[in-house]
């Protein structure tokens, strides 16, 4: 694909917190669907009991997942809302840190399980991020 | 907890930088009493001399405290700022880089000392971020 | 350098994505200069066929440069925008996952090359980011 950008407007934000036991990516998806959020930045402050991510081969086109059995802290964290076959879908990338410090961390899968998490969802308009499938990289971009 | 989410109302944008040798937790938080902003997302880029921060413990509900010797980059970073015993308080976790690269990170501690860190602090209005203490993760949660 | 820290307006956001194959810190700049954008908070999601980054070492106040053979994600992101000798200069450091979830990461040089990474550029008016030489930390500071 090409670079591309948009000039987007100023929408909602929203914050708040996740339940304990919540998955996180599901979690913040139905809140998106209950708002009609369907463009946004989001950011999470947090801990999590597992954490189920993935690295995605460039090469290969397909993800390989991991996890850790660990609890961990979120110690990076990036990711927006878009829409994928028509519903709010986040796309989300981590870094987990464990009781050594030691940090791991990739593309968010479902499965996820929230001790802990304080999240921000700044909506934009005018954005219309739709994803489709791109032949290039097998991944689903806007 | 359960899942909780409100609208915010757009407050107050504040960028800066913090003096080399400051408390990176302290200095953020001596701001945000001085400007009276008691509820905002930050973030930070910048290096440190020394990293303090820690991992909390899911089972025995207790932080155990990490720390580097050696200088850091700043590779990740995600905090808030709300109200603690009446007070504006910094919740950030952080990735730390080192000179091979390798990272480690956690939730940020006091005695982090800074070499150089541009800040950036929205403000939220309607907000209300109120940490009062959760029997459940015996976190000070909002 | 002592604290310092400006009440900046609201400015345009933007969204877009980068082309695969380009250089992610100059396809950045280039849009910067294009929209005339010198004052802005950075966030980037995605990953990249190669990883070209530096830890500054704080005694000797020059860059060690690293780099990875494989392919990344971005698991954390914190950047900005400002002016160095006169254009839009980005400065940002990220983490990076390869494919066992292990992290490495840096303060971001150019030859990063962009598998897919989507951006969200928020900029700040009344501003004056402008990077000068800082004799204590031997870095452009603003």
């Amino acid at each position: 694909m090409a670079t591309r950008f948009w000039e987007a407007g100023e929408g909602r934000t929203f914050v708040g917190r996740l339940a304990t036991g919540s998955d996180l990516v599901e979690e913040i998806e139905r809140l998106c669907v209950a708002r009609q959020i369907n463009a946004a930045w989001v950011s999470v402050i947090g801990a999590v009991r597992h954490a189920t991510y993935a690295y995605f081969d460039q090469t290969d086109h397909r993800y390989i997942e991991l996890e850790s059995d660990t609890h961990h802290e979120i110690t990076g964290f990036v990711g927006n809302i878009s829409l994928r076959d028509g519903n709010p879908f986040l796309h989300a990338h981590a870094t987990f840190g464990d009781e050594r410090g030691e940090t791991v961390g990739g593309h968010l899968l479902h499965g996820i399980e929230v001790f802990a998490a304080e999240v921000q969802i700044r909506e934009m308009t005018n954005a219309e991020l739709i994803r489709q499938f791109d032949e290039e990289t097998g991944l689903a971009l806007w």
